[in-house]
């Protein structure tokens, strides 16, 4: 393959939306998730979000990007009003009404896109019934980045509702099994095959092609 | 599917590894990076990450979390010192390879793994060069989040190397056709099939199953 090289100029003079297409690719493929919240008054909400990712795990913390002048301000603001959201994998049987969540629209986007709110008895915040893995999450942090004004929302797992079949015996949650898709760029939505799992590798040894799987 | 519900004090209860398993499965799946750094004296290191994701379009951001307590205190010390990182997506030829760049190395991973530096004009830091896309990043914000002791890079791309045919006439780089790969939990590696890239939705508008689509 013939590299094509793009230096910082290159890439400030990219029209949009080219550059936006361009820059969101090159961070590789991304989690895809429906966001799930309430307003003060209970009104529901969904914004469909790809800057979704593992923060650390004990205590358990996942944090998402927003960007407050665009579409995301009704998430955001419901965020920090009533201080929960949910985490929704998106599936192939309905990416297409999750890519529509992403536009703004006065109406909620349960009912727009023909989504089932779902409550819990632990938080506040609607989950999606017809998504197969689901995150009750409580607002622990919120950072802005001056650098371009985006928000980082950290929030602490208060509730994960998994399909028992997709729990392997060491903790793993099979993603494929559940049918969680991955996303590259704005619009690009993504079924995986899985190579293998590989064991942990030993520190200061040579790489040496292994056999060993984790494959169960 | 019937759902495992799991609380905060289920998740605390949870054993290691299985906590590690688990909670970083939820988070759907990741970008897998090489990233590569050199120290101040020129020696040339690698580490894998899979806490990287999109931060901006412009200025063309993209952040990293590393954990300073454990393995990738390298790949830190690097970047703090020299300003400068590398992100080299992985292929299926080697991830078997990557994956073993992720425990903690003495002698440099390029050469324990069987990696092939290649040096840029525009930053003193190493590309894989068996990866197919690698991007050149100079370090501008640093920040502490003091949940969990980790640490957000955020670099900004002063180099992109990019396959001539994975870019798309909109801007789009094709992933798949790059054979970029995609992770889940912490030892899961996976390949992508597109299903199809979306049209912008538009505001306000009801959800209607469309057969229009942006595969090209």
């Amino acid at each position: 393959m013939t590299d094509t090289q793009f230096s910082t100029a290159d890439i400030i003079q990219m029209e949009q939306p080219f550059r936006a297409n361009f820059i969101t690719s090159l961070s590789g493929f991304k989690s895809i998730c429906l966001v799930g919240t309430t307003d003060p008054k209970g009104r529901t909400n969904l914004g469909l979000y790809s800057q979704v990712f593992h923060v650390g795990a004990n205590p358990p913390l996942i944090g998402i990007l927003v960007r407050p002048d665009t579409v995301v301000r009704d998430t955001l603001n419901n965020i920090i009003k009533t201080g929960h959201f949910t985490l929704n994998h998106v599936r192939p049987e309905f990416y297409q009404a999750a890519h529509h969540a992403s536009a703004h629209h006065t109406q909620s986007e349960f009912e727009l896109c023909g989504f089932t709110p779902q409550f819990s008895d632990l938080h506040p915040a609607p989950y999606v019934q017809e998504a197969s893995i689901k995150l009750g999450l409580k607002l622990v942090q919120r950072t802005y980045i001056k650098l371009n004004g985006t928000i980082l929302v950290i929030g602490e797992i208060v509730e994960a509702l998994v399909p028992e079949e997709c729990l392997q015996e060491d903790g793993y949650v099979d993603l494929e099994k559940a049918q969680s898709m991955t996303v590259s760029g704005l619009d690009s939505y993504h079924v995986t095959h899985r190579l293998n799992r590989l064991p942990t590798p030993e520190a200061d040894s040579s790489f040496i092609v292994s056999t060993e799987s984790m494959l169960s």
